[in-house]
């Protein structure tokens, strides 16, 4: 297995940064009605554009102008039994990337059974908590992960990043993507290295769709650089801004807002010249 | 019947501010697309945890999770015919705490039948305008309310806080739980005690989601502490944060955003210090 | 033709504003989920108010509330291929005004079949950008149109305000109604009038649901106004808006916040007295 270093990703991600605001790439989503908003408004202050859809034949339809896909299992509706499935086969068939948050996993049936179908057409990023990749890789069947372990309890995460580590490892060989848990540390891997991002701001957690919004700027990413490099940036990003928010905010509400700015501000270089630690996965 | 006494209310409210904040109490809820990020956005930033779903089965496992739920009326599905009714019933078997917000009674027919159905599993707390509070007792046929004589125009009132009070007190007793009814003047009632509460800022009704999120924020706080207290915690807390926003805003935007601040800044004594009057129900 | 003058068009917004302040008027919304509770927001920020709905019966019982109707087709849901040419039929059997705004045209069947319906019953306002108005105009046979020669991709535009004037005019007439296309320099036509509007500051294509909340904005004003003056009021307020709440903020999220509070602080005349260029259609 070849390590990637740690300058050759740096550049990857301030080349990636570049290319986001000069191209405003378009990552339609399937998202939850709770963040929708804020996720196109990260996106859009992220440098990308945004569409959101809920039928079957427009999920499918906005795979072909879309540079990536984002799909987000926060709230279901019964037509997604349909829609999501049909999405990612179309997804699969046409090579494009796409990002999965299995935001709730555990809670109905439906939501199950279309979070399983995804094994025979994974996604390329998976965007979560720990408690999720844990419960992710169990219903995927890989040895690493546990459905029943796992303490998913609503969309809270009760595990830690490091307990999380051998499933986020484990999914992300099984789908060749990437795997990209949030936490106080953040931790992004491709099955081969291992980035473990210290930073960021835990007042993002009192902002409802902090997680979410981090999955679709993954998808504006992908559009245009690799999965683990697309995952790498859009969390040195939201670790950025974060920190500056929080440093001039004093509550959850104007934080959410100039949260929003610092998406839009921040330069390449500054995204590419944050904390993270590279090893290779064991 | 005895009346609180309001050292003890005080006394309450300010324990269950303390305990909202120390355990992060989970409070799921089914609710309107219009105003459903602020909902979440208020739990949060009021010390809480929020989780939303619209399906039946999502809606009686979101249960299990809850300390307390939160149903708002506000947009309806389809699907809502099953999925409201019974995540009520299961919330009664279990003896859950739940509240209601029965915003837009009187549009559709299914709205109706569904805010009829709860007569038979009702709500702990019932947070509304006053021209709701009087057609829910019309609806669910108690002699104090008309569903003829209550002038609901799409989700405003045009009813007086007094004249809802024979209404309010109705269904307080008849579902022996409390009614709040928010106003210029905040009305609190569990069917023996009344309290109300003249503080407020009005530039909370230029806010869309000021009275959905105070229901969702009254369900973080059953969570922890008897439907009265809760209903009137959250009350005073809204009372206080709108007041603190309004004196350093001039515009719904930014007093939005400084609103959800004071949520999270308000203290448990600054929240049991707001003014209120105690009365004996007649 | 008789060609409004700019001096009786200008003294007509400032009364449509003075109206609205004073009456709050009603303008109830179907609308996309991604943006409705911006739109809500900047309704009641501007002066009215709001009420969203889904279901066909309430959309229909709404219109009798209503002042006037909005229907965006920004999100399909299954239950729209009746709920919209239902609310659309009763609007038009009942005389009141309703804004279309076209969002997503050409993606999914439902959206295309239930866009075309709207021929039979055409709207009082289309608010929309450049590619859109020459997509709906394609879509109703009006030979100015064309699905397959705008270039929509998503909800962006990529044709100029000037190849959609011919489309704008064609639609207006039909409808007898106006059509408001927004861009750098907006345009507001009635068949027999052209109005361009070239103010506005740009950063409000960075918030989502700046062009939604507009349709919402133009509602209220078509409840006091007619269509074309409450178009171009609504345009004019949004261009003041949006300038003001720009020089104040440095990034989009906080522009969001402030833009709401210019809305609800620009004053008649200053609505009334914003840069506008009139001529006679060809």
């Amino acid at each position: 297995m070849t390590v990637l270093l740690e300058k050759d990703i740096r550049a990857a991600i301030a080349e990636a940064a570049r290319r986001v605001r000069a191209e405003t790439p378009m990552a339609p989503s399937i998202t939850n009605t709770v963040t929708i908003s804020f996720v196109a408004n990260a996106q859009l202050a992220a440098g990308g554009s945004a569409a959101m859809v809920y039928l079957p034949d427009e999920g499918v339809a906005m795979t072909r102008a879309a540079g990536a896909f984002y799909i987000n299992a926060g709230t279901f509706f019964p037509f997604y039994a349909e829609a999501l499935p049909a999405t990612a086969r179309e997804l699969h068939a046409l090579g494009k990337p796409w990002v999965l948050d299995p935001v709730g996993i555990g809670i109905g049936n439906m939501r199950t059974d279309v979070l399983a179908s995804f094994r025979k057409t994974p996604p390329t990023i998976v965007r979560c908590n720990a408690s999720e990749i844990i419960a992710l890789a169990g219903l995927w069947g890989l040895n690493t992960g546990s459905l029943v372990a796992s303490r998913v309890k609503g969309v809270d995460s009760f595990d830690s990043i490091e307990d999380a580590l051998p499933s986020a490892i484990s999914v992300a060989r099984y789908s060749r993507g990437t795997v990209a848990v949030s936490g106080a540390t953040d931790l992004v891997t491709d099955g081969k290295t291992t980035v473990r991002c210290p930073g960021g701001s835990k007042r993002l957690s009192l902002v409802t769709g902090g997680g979410c919004s981090l999955g679709g700027v993954m998808a504006v990413y992908a559009c245009v650089a690799t999965p683990f490099v697309a995952a790498l940036a859009a969390t040195s990003l939201y670790n950025l801004a974060s920190v500056r928010a929080a440093a001039t905010t004093d509550g959850p509400g104007t934080f959410a807002a100039r949260f929003l700015d610092e998406l839009y501000k921040a330069l390449p270089d500054e995204i590419a010249a944050q904390p993270f630690n590279v090893e290779e996965c064991q």
